[in-house]
């Protein structure tokens, strides 16, 4: 993205991800598009390394651990003795992105509610990837059809209102403050953006589900859905080719999954 | 517990899950016990409340959004106003009390490598349940015997290698400091008592499978493992009859499941 004058005061951070798949790394991305903080993203640039950052990543050095799995953050300069930080863990990053980017609450009681709220929307993430493989992520979903088809019919019939009650009911509690827009307070938080980020996924692998359940939660679909994609910085990102559809990383249109 | 002269300079904690399972109430204790600073745990109180506690906990209040899943740490005074905070998700939970007991690393790049390794290891975790419960939380381990066992054997097979060798390169990357007793810096943080809560589940679960791999994770099960068990404070919570045993939690020995 173009380097703001914002920009220019942060170190040059690095996402550390798979090529090609929002998967993730679009939950970090995310946040800074809504910061408008530049950052590189170099699995994703032309003639880039592509899926090797994954690869070296994964598989550390002799004196350093390697990282469990992607996202990672590189942080130039702000490791210890001045070496770069290299975060990993998708809610340790959003935590951290969100405390120097200003989009973690306002307030430390704020704060800890952010990132429960965070951790919950990523578990509905993490539940979603689950339906098209429930039993094994190393084998193809052809390999595991008949127990996707299980999976995904609890998920669509009990998880997805678990969670969207669950969500629309925070949203209600803070009306007052966030007028359906915001999760927690009166402004955009990272928690908002997850959350975002995985009812957009849901709309596309799961769209007849997701049409026959929005109007039951009139302020998660009403005010909340909207309101985030109309943010600056957000918006213009959707906009661009920055963003990259979804395809067959976390959500997956299956129609056999879907509702019929 | 007995209240020590340092838990008096606390807030009275209160722990809110379910009786009689260790299950991820039991990460948060290991905290308290090894910070040797007193908790309630109303659930598993003589004539307490029992599961009443996670009840009234998702399903909330009008003016207050419930809690998604149980556990969560109430701390009376340091909300908004001196309300009581009400914390949920066992990382937030970890992460707060870490900070607040110190055992959440010594400097802002340890905290945020314990946080990550805490993650990771209630990934592990979560995929152990799973292991027993592919499909539906809401369904019977009887119910989804099949595909339990498919997953089960993934999970040997692939992902507890995948898992234990993370940690143990970690350990050792960390050995000069560590000594292959901590997984960061040289002092117990809540990323240890988590990742040894796991193993320790595992060894219950399935016991021919860690017998049989033991011996490939030299720091993990040599020195890591009985580490944590000998710290003061741990030891004798763990001799204590408020450490719940296994039993029909996240952790459960189905020999089915186990290597034969």
């Amino acid at each position: 993205m173009a380097t703001t004058k914002k920009a220019r005061t942060h170190p040059p951070y690095e996402l550390l991800y798979w090529p090609e798949i929002p998967g993730r790394g679009e939950f970090i991305r995310l946040v800074f598009e809504a910061a408008r903080v530049s950052y590189k993203d170099p699995a994703n640039e032309p003639d880039g390394p592509g899926a090797q950052v994954v690869v070296s990543l994964t598989s550390g050095a002799d004196d350093k651990p390697p990282v469990f799995a992607p996202p990672a953050l590189k942080v130039p300069g702000e490791g210890k003795d001045g070496a770069p930080l290299l975060l990993y863990q998708t809610p340790t990053i959003l935590s951290y992105l969100g405390d120097k980017l200003g989009l973690a609450g306002q307030d430390e009681v704020d704060k800890t509610t952010v990132l429960s709220h965070a951790l919950t929307a990523l578990d509905l993430n993490n539940e979603t990837h689950d339906t098209h493989h429930p039993i094994a992520v190393s084998k193809y979903y052809e390999d595991q059809k008949d127990e996707a088809l299980k999976k995904a019919t609890e998920f669509r019939e009990n998880r997805i209102p678990k969670f969207f009650s669950f969500f629309e009911r925070v949203l209600k509690a803070n009306e007052a403050q966030g007028q359906g827009k915001f999760l927690v307070g009166s402004k955009l938080t990272y928690a908002d953006t997850t959350l975002w980020q995985v009812l957009s996924g849901l709309k596309f692998a799961y769209p007849n589900e997701l049409k026959a359940r929005e109007k039951d939660y009139p302020l998660l679909f009403g005010s909340f859905y909207e309101n985030v994609a109309e943010t600056n910085g957000i918006k213009e990102y959707l906009a661009s080719e920055r963003r990259l559809p979804f395809s067959m990383g976390v959500f997956r249109h299956y129609p056999e999954l879907d509702r019929s």
